[in-house]
């Protein structure tokens, strides 16, 4: 069984061509509905009074929603804008709102998960929770600028505490104060985890693990309408894949990537997680295949 | 047979552990040596009378310098600061010396060259000189911002007379006016070449033609020395591999540019040609052979 922790959100979009507001959102949100098209995921997460019946609705079609908790107040909101190249983003506004008091606990049902994703929370709170499971085979967990910056040393004693870490180019590079991505991926490698995998956006991503690189080009898109939510989908779809194999042979963690990069491919071709919520199966399987392809020589 | 026709140079290169003084660089050097471990290339450029003899060996030891004209005056200068991540380079100085005068001309042992490979000179010159060449089977152009914001239609012109472009990321959205590179290069074919190729640096290179792409991720490196000159390599390891093949097949083209990747690599290792000049045919194979099993899955 896959378990994913952390945000379910209202989201609001700005890019230059069009303004969505109150959009389902969250990394775990992504994350999840990402890893479903693998393996059904539990979801441990926190919304608020006011979160509609259509997003328990959405979620429920895609996941195991009795890890998330229904609290009083207002479900975390978040705000951002993209520049005109859709490659940097501006939070403009974040309430936590249920989010602040969350103290996550692991449903009985989940606690023999295989596997685990930890998404961009606080890291003492994800440090906690992995040791609330009992049977772990393969956790990962993502960090962003904000953790980076407020709890480093938190960041990097989560980072030791799972078998894999997924993180953004930019982030990376944050953290271990570094401009080499491999120098970067080694520094974090020597804080205990086994395996990093770098996300570089419209470039793909590196997988690191001992003294090998698997450089996996993006699945290459004209067309990009909202890059929220990409990394989560990357992480969701190579832990569900992993997840749905039941494996940590280092071939299908190679191929777990490249459902990664798919799965993050599809999550841009629309507005918040529609890009995901429509797809069936065969349509990842599809990509799959022609990315196979476009990158043969 | 293969031609390269461009600038031979004295580079002055600043990085931040180490200035380089009048090393022998220029597009068409690093491109020709590179190619040279392919075919034995043509190169046409000019030099001037302060070309010292230990330059004119090495170019001797590697290419067919008949082409080579030394000129009353000096040899054309350049001289450039990277910054601290070895990415961003700036421009202190250029003395076109003789490079200013220069009126190129094929000469006749090269006119029957199937493969030509014309760097980032004057696009009028450019446009000019492939129309000397008798029996070209493949052409390639590079071509740099200074061009592209001081001749921009000429620019469009020569890429309309080649059967391939190659292209930095960050010329290529300059000179096509998009952000996106699938759009540039779609635009740069409706100018009337077949193939066009974009440079990413450390993140590889595309490869466009027709309604196909071929991503081929950089053979990742942790200690880069000096990126001088890695473009030209990649450009002359790619036209040189398909001049060595003699073939245009799409099959061998994407081998090309997989090859085009490996000679960046090496030319990054050392300051100034020195990451080329000193290799061997089969470090090149074996590096091929290495990326070949870094990017399986």
């Amino acid at each position: 069984m896959l378990t994913v922790f952390g945000s379910i959100a209202y989201d609001t979009i700005r890019t230059p061509t069009k303004v969505v507001r109150n959009a389902l959102g969250g990394a775990a949100t992504y994350a999840a509905i990402s890893a479903s098209f693998f393996v059904k995921p539990g979801l441990i997460g926190v919304v608020g009074q006011d979160f509609p019946k259509s997003y328990q609705n959405i979620l429920d079609r895609f996941v195991d929603t009795r890890g998330v908790v229904h609290a009083k107040g207002k479900t975390f909101r978040y705000d951002g804008s993209y520049d005109s190249t859709l490659s940097l983003r501006t939070t403009n506004k974040t309430e936590l709102n249920v989010l602040g008091d969350f103290k996550p606990v692991v449903p009985e049902e989940y606690r023999k998960s295989e596997f685990v994703y930890l998404a961009n929370n606080d890291p003492v709170q994800n440090t906690r929770i992995i040791k609330e499971f009992d049977n772990v085979k393969f956790s990962m967990c993502d960090t962003i600028d904000f953790w980076i910056s407020s709890k480093r040393n938190d960041v990097i004693k989560m980072m030791g505490s799972v078998d894999s870490v997924v993180i953004n180019d930019e982030e990376a590079k944050l953290l271990t104060k570094t401009h080499n991505l491999i120098k970067a991926a080694k520094k974090i490698m020597e804080w205990g985890t086994k395996y990093v995998i770098i996300k570089k956006g419209e470039h793909g991503s590196l997988l690191f693990y001992e003294d090998t690189i698997f450089p996996s080009p993006a699945f290459s898109m004209e067309d990009i309408v909202d890059p929220t939510g990409a990394g989560d989908s990357f992480a969701g779809g190579m832990i569900g894949y992993l997840s749905s194999k039941n494996s940590t042979k280092i071939s299908t963690i190679r191929e777990a990537a490249v459902y990664g990069n798919i799965m993050g491919s599809f999550a841009v071709e629309k507005y918040g997680v529609y890009g995901i919520t429509g797809l069936k199966r065969p349509d990842i399987k599809k990509r799959f295949g022609r990315y196979k392809k476009m990158v043969h020589f």
